[in-house]
């Protein structure tokens, strides 16, 4: 299809295809003529998964393109294609100097242990944990997140990774784990709250 | 004890105190002399809420201003107390014109009738839940929240709502409502994210 055709299809303007071209993170297409190339499939995937991280992922475009390079690096083992993609969605925390950071980052390593999970040493979500766990202790809440971490466990392995189609191209595995993981989080927080509501109703309506 | 006092139990600077008492946040202490007023533990547990609304929950202070009003109004039910921090943490979503939202809210309406929640017709979590069901249906995503729900029900009437001290004092109870909401929904989402690789790595892994 020409350009104006990829335009139509991906919802993306024409200019915003070219900067995208510029910038390496949509790859070129076939050259047909000097000032004319085709697009296909492969180019439609690009742009919904680009749309996925840049409007619900919320992505800086120097994160797309790390994620583009694991995605296009097909001897990176779909495992670890996945994980940059993951990670990039992490919001970055800075391990705080202090005891309180050791004690819960400790907590959040014996807690991945003793749940025998398998996440990188190098994970950005241990530090994520660490920094909430910091504050709950700072405020005296009860800390025993192992009732939390059976539910995550459980709805990831019943219900959200099998939507993931691992099999299929890169582009459209990446693009489901970047929306599933946004939307369905948010759509899950929105429910939690409604959960209490309710409960508190239950418990206390006379 | 002094305002001195109150201010190195509770960690908050006497200018932001007087601050507070100016705004009618604080309630005011025994005045003893033309300038010494006497505080108590219902002001340390009321400058708890106020940093737990404006750090933890970081509601600006005219909806910490409306949830006092709430907690200070001893004639109001602790579900309509609770109900009114509840509020105060949730996003503001402005329902989009068009058909799209109003299929996307029928569904919320109806998913909510379907698990017999007990629901404010105008809780502000319909219309957040909603817009989020807008975007999944525009990017194709499949729409079954069902698990989601269940989840969000179970942890929350198992684990969750033993954590508020419903019969304490009022200000305890909406102290742990907002510090229970946001960091545990913190946690949570964290937690998703580490099931989410673990998965990954025990179906990817060679």
């Amino acid at each position: 299809m020409r350009i104006s055709e990829l335009s139509a299809k991906s919802g993306v303007a024409i200019p915003t295809i070219k900067y995208y071209l510029r910038e390496g993170l949509l790859h070129q297409g076939q050259q047909t003529a000097a000032t004319r190339a085709e697009y296909d499939e492969a180019h439609l995937r690009r742009l919904r998964l680009i749309r996925a991280m840049l409007e619900v992922g919320r992505l800086p475009v120097a994160s797309i393109k790390k994620v583009i390079e694991a995605v296009e690096d097909e001897s990176l083992p779909v495992h670890e294609m996945l994980g940059t993609a993951h990670y990039a969605l992490s919001p970055a925390v800075e391990p705080e100097p202090g005891e309180d950071w050791q004690i819960a980052r400790d907590q959040v390593d014996r807690l991945v242990a003793d749940l025998g999970w398998d996440i990188a040493p190098h994970a950005p979500t241990r530090d994520e944990l660490a920094q909430t766990l910091v504050r709950m202790r700072q405020l005296g809440l009860p800390i025993d997140l192992t009732p939390y971490a059976e539910t995550a466990r459980t709805l990831v392995s019943e219900v959200e990774m099998d939507k993931i189609p691992f099999h299929g191209p890169r582009d459209a595995a990446v693009e489901a784990l970047v929306l599933g993981t946004v939307l369905y989080g948010k759509a899950f927080d929105a429910l939690r709250r409604m959960a209490q509501e309710s409960e508190s109703a239950r418990r206390l309506s006379p």
